[in-house]
């Protein structure tokens, strides 16, 4: 069976299993939250984090049920991630079903006080989760420091994030080293590399190669999907990064490429919510008239092939070089 | 010197320095919350629960430069919690200035998503902090597990506080049980414990004897300064706890005593903002009036005596045992 599958459904698996072991017992309002955490964690979400601790852990060790459950602490730390996100963005719609603190149902401040706490709770949980494993301590300490590097840069990421899309001011650069904080390392190279110091792998610092572009290449290519891609499968709205005000790529090389009329008609509607279809759709065909859609799709592939060429250099094995090649192009040949 | 100044100051010093560390060499927004943080985090704070760790660290070990470097994680996870408290309380004050995301000056939900980010990047904060210090891995692991157990029943205690509030039918025993999960384990029991399992003692659990009374003693004593004590020494309004509808023990047992009069007349204003001094005077005559501040007063007490009880049991040495009993009179006779 390929490995995506296969251990998707192990991580599920497991997922299921801690969610069960925490529920048991339970009542009222914790119960409540370890449901709704369960719901939503379950929901959705393709495991990517997981799969790439497990591939990175299989540079130097067979793969066993230790690695499976040490990943499930990422989808863990990714549900405490996006439900504070959601938050922020105030955004309604998250993996085909509402936000987590649309799942609520008491007056909004209250809903959004509540989801903030379970978040946390589900930070708790992806700390238990890891370090109820049987590594070695030295190992899971080491582990445990990486994984809280992550959430440091993700967070600062964030806030580049957050503040940098206020203003005009933002940069292509900018827009690279966001991506490069919040999900290069959070969600490709971090994980791979906590893998790697779990099996013991001798220099973790030799994936930042490969793990750094591929997740810039697979934020850009999130990015365009965002607002080219297929709603139903993305689970989540086309336009929704455009109401928020997302300065992606796209939009800056938009900016630099259009007419100025074009770049008007943007600049009046990026950012406000209730854009109508027909405008919508002339949002788009300006960043693909301009020739901004194809410009953003070839950084992508840019960054792709930087982590391609990064592979002979990171495994001697032909199974793991053709698995890391895979992972590459399910990252960023996706669909949705 | 005495044991609080003495270590207080040390643990400040601490703090400083990793801060300094921090923000050496960041700029932007980066640098901005890293140094609000600093000042969040200096601004005020007794440094209650990194006493509480070294008070359980010297129950088996000379005290050190380790332990005071691991303690402050738990000023760190103070802010983070602090923090996001705040902003799901809408409070406005705190350690004497500003809560976290009135320091900020973009418009409200960009305050409050910036600030949910920055308490994010103190919980990541504090866990470096305690991956640091050079105790063996195993010790460390420990710790780090017992750290996320006390931030998970913070987080049980916060959403049964957050939603009990709401209705009408909590009683006095949720209260406990509030009290119990998210001060007694998170101020006193939980870094106790983390700071005796630093130093391999070898009974743990007999603290929760001492930690669990003396947490809940507190906490009441905290509810009654919350309405009774002296706004200045506290570094917030005596209004607020009331304003926000803190259902504690004064205010149920008052329920329970007072005629059924000042009962509505407390009823009416319990949870809504802008009561007139006139009419909280009248409250806290109330309270005082029908017994309950005295009942509420002799339930800490009793708490207190519990937690000092214990102190034979966990120590030979006559002055841990000394100090045990003067930390205890210092969270529960304090006036502010």
């Amino acid at each position: 069976m390929d490995f995506v599958p296969r251990y998707k459904g192990q991580v599920d698996a497991a997922l299921e299993e801690f969610f069960t072991n925490k529920i048991r017992g339970k009542s009222g309002i914790e119960k409540e939250a370890i449901s709704k955490l369960r719901e939503f964690t379950m929901r959705g979400g393709k495991r990517i984090r997981p799969l790439f601790m497990i591939l990175g852990y299989w540079l130097n060790s067979d793969i066993d049920e230790k690695i499976i459950r040490a990943s499930i602490s990422l989808e863990l730390m990714q549900s405490y991630l996006l439900i504070h996100d959601d938050i922020i963005d105030q955004s309604e719609v998250r993996r085909g079903g509402p936000t987590f603190h649309r799942m609520f149902s008491y007056e909004d401040r209250i809903n959004e006080g509540v989801s903030i706490v379970c978040a946390d709770l589900s930070d708790a949980y992806s700390h238990e989760a890891l370090l109820a494993t049987d590594f070695s301590s030295d190992r899971l300490n080491s582990a445990m420091k990486l994984m809280s590097e992550i959430v440091e840069m993700t967070g600062i990421g964030q806030l580049m994030d957050i503040t940098l899309s206020l203003g005009d001011n933002i940069t292509l650069d900018d827009v690279t080293a966001i991506h490069k904080y919040k999900t290069a390392q959070y969600t490709v190279n971090g994980p791979m590399k906590m893998g790697a110091i779990l099996a013991g792998y001798k220099s973790p610092e030799k994936l930042d190669r490969y793990g750094l572009p591929l997740g810039i290449a697979f934020q850009i290519q999130d990015d365009i999907l965002g607002m080219f891609g297929n709603e139903k499968e993305l689970g989540k709205s086309v336009v929704s990064d455009f109401e928020e005000g997302k300065k992606t790529h796209l939009i800056l090389y938009t900016y630099e490429m259009a007419k100025k009329n074009e770049v008007q008609f943007i600049k009046e509607r990026l950012g406000k919510k209730g854009i109508s279809n027909a405008d919508f759709e002339r949002v788009k065909e300006i960043i693909e008239g301009c020739g901004a859609l194809e410009k953003t799709r070839e950084l992508s592939r840019k960054y792709y092939e930087s982590a391609i060429d990064s592979i002979n250099d990171i495994s001697n094995s032909p199974n793991q070089r053709e698995q890391l090649k895979a992972m590459a192009d399910l990252m960023v040949r996706r669909s949705s």
